[in-house]
């Protein structure tokens, strides 16, 4: 856990609804881009062996690209949600990610030549709640056969099974700041 | 211009049909983390008296993100393409892009707080063709009275008119890399 993190989501973190946390002013719409730095720092010094960083477009996509540059440098790949013109279906790995903030489904991809057997991959991503973009990220891993070096969370929903779904398949998750529940509309934090 | 970058281009560039550009082996989808620093660099030295960085979901996030870095940390919106549920659109600016590389209009939203007449934002992209995207940006700071100190481009398609369409309205813009032209399925680079 990271105080710094658990400290501004508590002072600018609004809960939306039953269990919507937002945090646009400086997580996920506006950027710290200081306090980015500062979250790659934790998560990566959780995780050794990477050699590349895998996210999905497109709130991950800051989050693992400073966690790249932690890394050395490593290459950083965002899987795609939508087709554009320029991307070939059969030169692709995909999935299929339930988002459960927008309550839709979408086909993820990544391009075959950005996933390969000597990838020892971290995947980023600023929420983890039920586990379903992480679960559709180590799936493209696996139809790569790339070794999936752990999941390194900004905040995860703590309640909502995802970490267990993960570490059942025996992979590593790591998260910044663990949200235990949400009471009277303030999240508490672990 | 940057040579690195150019040399990329011709190495690994790829134009698909009469005038796509797929850069995805490193720009916009496997990331170059080490390039994105570096085009950041030089992107930044170009620019003075930034106080916020502004771009586009999602491609353009990285490499706002390292030009934010480059800024002392500075603060990092990206417009959002889709409405979520956590979107309240009394709340945002919102400003309608023509997507060339998609055939596709957007509507794009940044929430009212992120900008702001303080704000001396310099807005980064992936891609300049005919400057869509751009425009869309400066329209939304000139919503929110911020002052546009300027557009920086990792890519600038030169033929599609879009820096004169900024130039006109008194933008500065720079770009990392400029291609003139394509030319027998290959791109000829100023």
């Amino acid at each position: 856990m990271m105080q710094e993190l658990k400290d501004r989501i508590l002072k600018d973190g609004k809960v939306i609804g039953e269990d919507i946390l937002k945090v646009d002013s400086f997580l996920n719409h506006q950027i710290d881009t200081d306090l980015v730095y500062k979250i790659a720092r934790y998560l990566g010094s959780n995780f050794s062996g990477v050699n590349k960083v895998l996210t999905i477009e497109a709130s991950g996509i800051a989050y693992a690209l400073a966690v790249a540059n932690y890394f050395n440098n490593a290459p950083m790949v965002f899987a795609k949600k939508s087709k554009s013109k320029t991307v070939d279906m059969n030169t692709v790995y995909k999935t299929t990610i339930k988002s459960f903030t927008r309550g839709t489904e979408s086909v993820v991809t990544v391009a075959k030549d950005y996933l390969t057997k000597d990838d020892k991959v971290l995947i980023i991503d600023d929420f983890l709640a039920e586990g379903n973009a992480a679960l559709g990220l180590i799936d493209l891993c696996k139809q790569a056969g790339s070794t999936v070096v752990g999941v390194g969370i900004v905040i995860e929903k703590g309640f909502q099974g995802g970490r267990e779904r993960l570490e059942k398949m025996g992979i590593k998750v790591e998260s910044a700041a663990i949200i235990t529940k949400f009471e009277n509309g303030k999240p508490i934090l672990k």
